[in-house]
């Protein structure tokens, strides 16, 4: 299947896979219909049990507008292998609706359901662009000075120099287009911020963005605490060790939200503290509600492709296509394209990078 | 140099580098006295600079009991790199502390002083246990369901399947040691809880743990944000991913304390409901002072080697000198050395390890 060819055929912003997520297809309806009220202009094509659809849209008008349905007959189930799902789950809405982003009728295809699933199909059937030696997994956490943007979360579990340049190249370019960045600044995930700190991988993908052919703002080595920190606005790093460093800061930060839950009800006065410090405390939760992060973004494919969490609600799927948009509206995959055609004139050959079959490992959910 | 005869030498529980870290002497000796409350029986060699450590004693009688000062000429500067240490650091407090454990005069040393430097001279003095391929620096974090201890920290950047097996025998000795938990739970850190996920590596040195031959308590994969869940009392990992995760989760932490601060200070109301939810919130405080998990333990090495936070003050080096104590008295390099005989006795061969002289690239400060 070849590229799809821009403009031609394409007439949905986003494919949008029903039936993917615990609580499908009522929260994506409804995560639709909240989208529909920011994007008024987008148009998305629906992928999903026709009859099924055709009447959850009956309550949702916004939503209604902007959609239009395409049958499909299977779902993918929550736990289907990969290999599984690419034998059977050819009538699937995940499969249909990735199909829609392949064949141009779509620029970007966003789903709840089966992640190992939703990546082995997507590089499979929408394809690597030919410049990227791998497709990377990136998300947005929150930070104390704003969004930071983090890759690769699991897509690659071992990576080389190569790849973590491209990865900095495609974050520069995600921050860009959803974060509405001018000039993003790189930070590679190392054990100290030395140059001499780290393994060859690290120090070898350092020397190059160093250089600056790659053409972005490179700050040089970070470390965990630089995360929460917001030291740099994208995090590189590879595939285990980023997924790791995800989840074990938003389980850090889980682990104080429910501490704070038993302070705030252990007395009577510590409850009374709670109700008069409840407008600063309210904001501090929509800070870090992990809605406002949901949605694992696969980056370095033709077209966009959007995951988000299978348990989230309405806002949360809402969330993941506001991300989406970003990704369609500002060029994104020109961004991409342009950060390594650069790098390709410029910089000195690095340790090659082959494509991976088996490098769908890590799940988000 | 050979390994500490056991008893024959022994004068010393441990040996203290005085002159190591920001606040040397001061914070050491104030840290020395109320470590001496807890351990009344220990005796501490102190290592220093003789005329101001007798000066700095005379106003700290409970420490002054417990210790026997010997003079150093030199100190090693934080910016010091290992190899010059190495060289140059033959009259430093540091190297005549470790020396002192070498020739088994004491069981073990603490310093706040230069980690690479304590981390490279401990392993060529002390050297490394033999039944050991490589050392491995843990900690201590706090977790929803009581302490954690981790490791590698960044002791080795690049790890293989032996290595992670040596390390979950260590942090198991450990947990028994200084948690004094008759029977810890080990987790192997992953991207998934699956048995396939992960690299060979992980899965290799899990199928050895799950076998059993090790004789601890292997609960399988653990992910990120098992770490703050409490999930498993070890959580293993190669000193890339351990170093980075450990830092995440701190710097969470942080950003939740310092956003706490701005919140209970935003408004007349919430300054209120501070001070009457202070008491609770203060326990919480206490929950995860940074100086309850003051400590880098180097474990694998022919005596305890633990690394104080240069920075900390006095409460910090007295926990770090329980964590030593803890180990010496509780026969940690005795299970250690158990639990690895039990796994060459039964165990399959894996992937060799050689030491790695470039091991030492992480730093804790």
């Amino acid at each position: 299947m070849a590229a799809p060819s821009e403009g031609a055929l394409r007439r949905f912003s986003l494919a949008v896979d029903a039936m993917g997520g615990d609580h499908a297809p009522d929260s994506v309806l409804d995560g639709l219909d909240l989208a529909a009220e920011r994007h008024p202009k987008a148009q998305f094509l629906l992928v999903g049990d026709e009859a099924r659809l055709r009447e959850g849209l009956k309550t949702r008008p916004r939503a209604a507008k902007l959609c239009v349905i395409r049958h499909a007959p299977d779902a993918i189930p929550g736990d289907m292998k990969p290999t599984v799902a690419l034998r059977q789950g050819r009538n699937s809405s995940m499969r249909l609706a990735i199909d829609a982003v392949a064949k141009g009728e779509a620029a970007g295809v966003v789903s709840a359901g089966n992640t190992g699933a939703l990546m082995a199909l997507a590089k499979i059937v929408i394809k690597t662009m030919p410049e990227i030696g791998r497709p990377a997994l990136a998300a947005i956490t929150p930070s104390a000075r704003g969004d930071v943007v983090m890759l690769d979360l699991g897509a690659n579990i071992q990576c080389d120099a190569r790849n973590l340049v491209e990865f900095a190249i495609m974050g520069d370019a995600f921050a860009r287009a959803v974060l509405g960045l001018p000039n993003p600044t790189i930070g590679l995930l190392n054990v100290g911020s030395e140059e001499l700190k780290g393994d060859d991988r690290v120090r070898q993908a350092a020397e190059v963005l160093r250089e600056g052919h790659a053409g972005i703002n490179f700050h040089g080595f970070v470390e965990g605490h630089d995360i929460a920190a917001g030291t740099v606005d994208v995090v590189v790093t590879d595939g285990f060790t980023g997924n790791v460093a995800l989840k074990t800061g938003e389980g850090a930060l889980k682990l104080m939200r429910d501490l704070l839950r038993q302070v705030f009800t252990s007395s009577i006065p510590a409850r009374a503290g709670y109700l008069l410090a409840r407008p600063a405390l309210e904001r501090l939760r929509e800070w870090m509600d992990p809605r406002r992060y949901n949605g694992a973004i696969l980056l370095g494919l033709n077209g966009v492709v959007v995951k988000s969490h299978g348990g989230t609600d309405a806002t949360g799927f809402a969330h993941a296509m506001d991300v989406a948009m970003d990704m369609v509206t500002h060029g994104f995959t020109q961004n991409i394209r342009e950060g390594l055609s650069r790098l390709a004139t410029h910089a000195p050959p690095m340790t090659g990078s082959e494509a991976d079959p088996s490098a769908v490992t890590a799940q988000q959910d």
